[in-house]
């Protein structure tokens, strides 16, 4: 028998994942308070409409995804716990603290509560922005309390996992918000701020932007509803993090002051160090496969643009024996030639370089 | 006779602009400090390297293009003006008052002097990360000081066109700093601030990371030494906005205070305010000079992460008599695949995609 889950809230987050197990052979049976955004998420393939039968002894959900708006994914997961006592239940709202507070207020049986926090979304929402894939190659937060049932965290864990998410992490719920604060919330901020700043200015003087901006205002179009319950709901840790960000801030302002008032070496040391400390925290994002990443070995080789040139290098690239960890290719459309940067681990760099120019290729830089 | 331009300082813009013009029939000479980058973007095909017969009267170079770092900039543009008195002289420098004062402070000859900032730029410099459509579809700033001679502004913006520049728009130097204060200078250290609040973090902490810390810190990675020149040289405009950021920022950790501590009605309307600001200053931004110069047609394939599954799908590609103008490799987070971007001319996408199903691959999306 394929596990009964109940899906409640069928907005961006709750239709993707009844989308995800569906695929997967879950029996997905959905609610949502409006019967329209409940009608369409069924259209797109998340799953049927529970109906009475759906909480008939024996045809009850054995798990229940909340997927209700922060600031009453809590209420929604108590309610869910009693009316299914044999259940376990999950949400998937982003600050996972909170939520368990007012779960834990309730006096609820917590032992079959399980928060989690698929780190997916989109600048849209609603059931209509679905997708069965949202999940696919990200990572998903399972945050277990003190005293959930074990048997219950391995459920949702396979929960996350079926849905498609490649990193299955465990954190505490501090842990959790703390970690997001960072990652998440503190780049949605960033990203408001900038765009914000934008306002009252020219049409001319804002039409000269280029991909900077729009790469770091691009989630600047997401919800504010949706956002102040988040915000709202892992005040403490944002604002430790937003302190923070403060100082630094502060900081280059004094910089640029001294600058602007005739420069000081220290002034420009203070702007350089922002920029590197900028460099170094990228470097901690993950790349490839989850993983830090690793120094490849790159071999920058001259591709002659006419067709078939790149498929003959790695070609080539697969006879010597060495495996293509990742390619980048600079193209320029007037240039006469492109160049492939073709990532390998370090040490078959050198013996990879040496053959490729045996076999007529020119090597880059 | 097609005009002579003199290319000063072989980098990424440099060199592009080199690689641009030279597509567009510009008889483009080249001059750099390091010989090596000189030769490097000959070989490219920027242009061809300056002798001696290239300063003889009747061959001068008519447009000289300063495309030195900002700090010098200003001082190459000097010499240019006295080296070949009857050239138009620009540069490329993200700061025009600062270059503009430098000039002026040299008793030079103001005249034939015009300012420019072509849009674009790249994570990446030097000229091996140069490409001829660096500028296609960008914005490209013609920056006149009261007393430029208006038939070389003509001729600077004609330049920028035949770059390959969509939007050619003149600023004056203060209007130009102000305005890339906002999309330029604001962004860059916002996605620099954020990245360095990562460090120190726990790897699996980070790990958890989504597309929108990616987005908002892509540029992190930028220079520390090309972008402290560049603050330092457009310290009071970037000052000013910083202080307005300063202030949007100390009144959202104001309300955090404030729901941490309880929460209050005001507190929640100060943070869907930011969000909303940020929605209405995102909406501002023009999607027409955007990411892709090229409206390729993109086809998702999923690429199975084992040797050779790459070549295999370009060798298809080949066999199935499409053109491939871009590739873009795209690793998801522990997935045991990648997702291969190709980018073919529009009206050959449906028609590969169709092939290349029939031929066993799986689309993404």
């Amino acid at each position: 028998m394929s596990t009964r889950v109940r899906i409640l809230g069928t907005g961006l987050i709750g239709t993707s994942v009844g989308l995800a197990l569906s695929r997967q052979g879950y029996d997905v049976t959905l609610w949502d308070p409006s019967p329209t955004a409940m009608g369409l998420a069924r259209d797109l393939g998340a799953g049927r409409l529970a109906t009475a039968a759906d909480d008939a002894p024996g045809a009850e959900p054995e798990v229940v995804v909340v997927a209700a708006p922060p600031d009453v994914a809590g209420a929604v997961v108590a309610e869910s716990l009693s009316r299914w006592p044999h259940a376990v239940v999950t949400d998937v709202a982003s600050v996972k603290s909170a939520v368990l507070q007012t779960v834990r207020a309730s006096g609820s049986d917590l032992s079959r509560y399980v928060g989690s926090h698929p780190m997916a979304g989109r600048e849209r929402s609603g059931a209509v922005a679905a997708r069965s894939d949202l999940f696919d190659g990200r990572a998903w937060v399972v945050v277990p309390h003190d005293g959930a049932d074990p048997a219950a965290v391995t459920l949702v864990a396979r929960l996350a996992t079926d849905a498609g998410a490649a990193l299955v992490t465990q954190m505490s719920p501090q842990a959790h918000d703390d970690a997001v604060a960072a990652v998440s919330h503190l780049p949605q901020l960033a990203a408001s701020l900038v765009a914000a700043q934008l306002r009252g200015m020219s049409q001319e003087a804002v039409e000269i932007a280029g991909q900077g901006l729009r790469d770091v205002t691009r989630i600047a179009a997401s919800e504010p509803g949706l956002w102040t319950q988040i915000l709202a709901g892992n005040a403490a840790s944002v604002r430790d993090v937003l302190v923070r960000l403060q100082g630094d801030l502060s900081r280059v302002v004094e910089a640029l002051d001294q600058v602007a008032a005739g420069g000081s070496e220290g002034a420009l040391e203070v702007l350089a160090r922002t920029i590197s400390n900028g460099n170094a925290g990228h470097a901690l994002i993950p790349g490839k496969h989850g993983a830090v990443p690793t120094a490849y070995g790159i071999v920058s080789v001259v591709v002659p643009d006419t067709p078939g040139n790149l498929a003959r290098l790695l070609v080539d690239v697969g006879d010597i024996g060495v495996n293509l960890e990742d390619l980048r290719l600079d193209h320029g459309l007037g240039q006469p030639f492109g160049i492939a940067e073709v990532a390998v681990v370090p040490s078959a760099a050198e013996s990879l370089a040496a053959e490729l120019v045996r076999r007529g290729w020119r090597l880059h830089g």
